[in-house]
């Protein structure tokens, strides 16, 4: 019998397992119905039906279906029990749904498109474009400074406790370290390697 | 004096927009600081300092600096009295953070930078690029397919009172109804130009 939530998608995709790690850190039993977009003749039809841009993640509860990961996961925290995963306290709360935003709009094309993918998973064939590497480790620079400034000497992120904001941030940061660039920007920031240090020693960063 | 809450940013943002509408909703006085991102120069240089990557709006209130937009959304709505504008219910809740999010990943350069800016703002001495204007009606449409599903007969997008959602769509729907193509598909659904007609007649959208 199927879990009461599925999560459409592939072990690849970032977005999807930044899903998978908020159910975890929840509790959350979930089952995987696997979705290739890179497959060879394109998105599977069938997916339109679930997300009109055909995209992963899309995920369903209970017959209620959604999609966009940012929504995904503040659905999660607040539909189950468990650890609360965002911050009660107004201007943490703020700085978590910042920094969500700063992954999506700055961070996840330079680490994860410009340099993992050009550097680590280059397709077959294809030249590998050194300026679009330089151009995002400067992209990925400016950010890793944004983040560092605002985790200053805390554990997390936004707050005393992991939040969103780490969930999201992990599987990006995960795929970047993989280029030797990525890895060597990471150590030259001491208190962003210790955090990335601390995520991946949990059962979610672990178990997805 | 300066008022507590600041905005820095230019009225002819969509993103400033947004913010300025929802402080309006919620009965919040703001100082409006120009930025012009625009600028013969490029970025003002003290504008980095507020907001590293150099876009607009950025926010402060009482000592707290705050930037990406949707975060300054959500923080107003907690941080003041007033109308709530989110809705409490869960999975209305999850739909007006799907659609803000949505907004942003598929909307938002399609409708201002692909149709309105080339049809209705072209640069000076720029060739028209009518495949781009295609290319982005084309995204629209499939964005108005969703949004028009998801608004269904309601009235507001996500809820029985207007939300975030719907302060976030509306400064993008009026710059793309600018454009006479924009105009024709937005009466092309119905419901979506029954919604936008509601929203033109607030206050919020009459004073921005």
């Amino acid at each position: 019998m199927r879990s009461s939530v599925i999560v459409y998608g592939a072990a690849y995709s970032v977005y999807v397992r930044i899903v998978r790690i908020t159910l975890q850190e929840k509790g959350v039993a979930y089952d995987l119905v696997p979705v290739d977009v890179f497959a060879e003749h394109g998105v599977p039809a069938d997916h339109f039906v679930r997300h009109p841009f055909g995209r992963i993640p899309s995920f369903e509860h209970d017959g209620f279906s959604l999609y966009e990961t940012s929504a995904i996961t503040r659905y999660v925290d607040e539909a189950f029990p468990g650890p609360a995963l965002q911050p009660v306290e107004l201007r943490e709360r703020a700085r978590m749904n910042q920094i969500i935003a700063m992954l999506d709009n700055y961070a996840y094309l330079p680490m994860v498109w410009d340099v993992y993918v050009q550097r680590v998973e280059p397709r077959e064939g294809e030249r590998l474009d050194e300026a679009r590497i330089a151009s995002g480790l400067h992209k990925v620079r400016a950010f890793i400074i944004a983040l560092s400034d605002m985790l200053g000497g805390q554990q997390w992120l936004a707050g005393s406790r992991p939040s969103l904001a780490d969930f999201h941030a992990v599987p990006m940061f995960d795929l970047f370290e993989k280029a030797p660039e990525g890895a060597a920007l990471i150590a030259a920031f001491p208190q962003i390697e210790a955090w990335l240090g601390r995520m991946k020693t949990r059962p979610s960063y672990l178990m997805t």
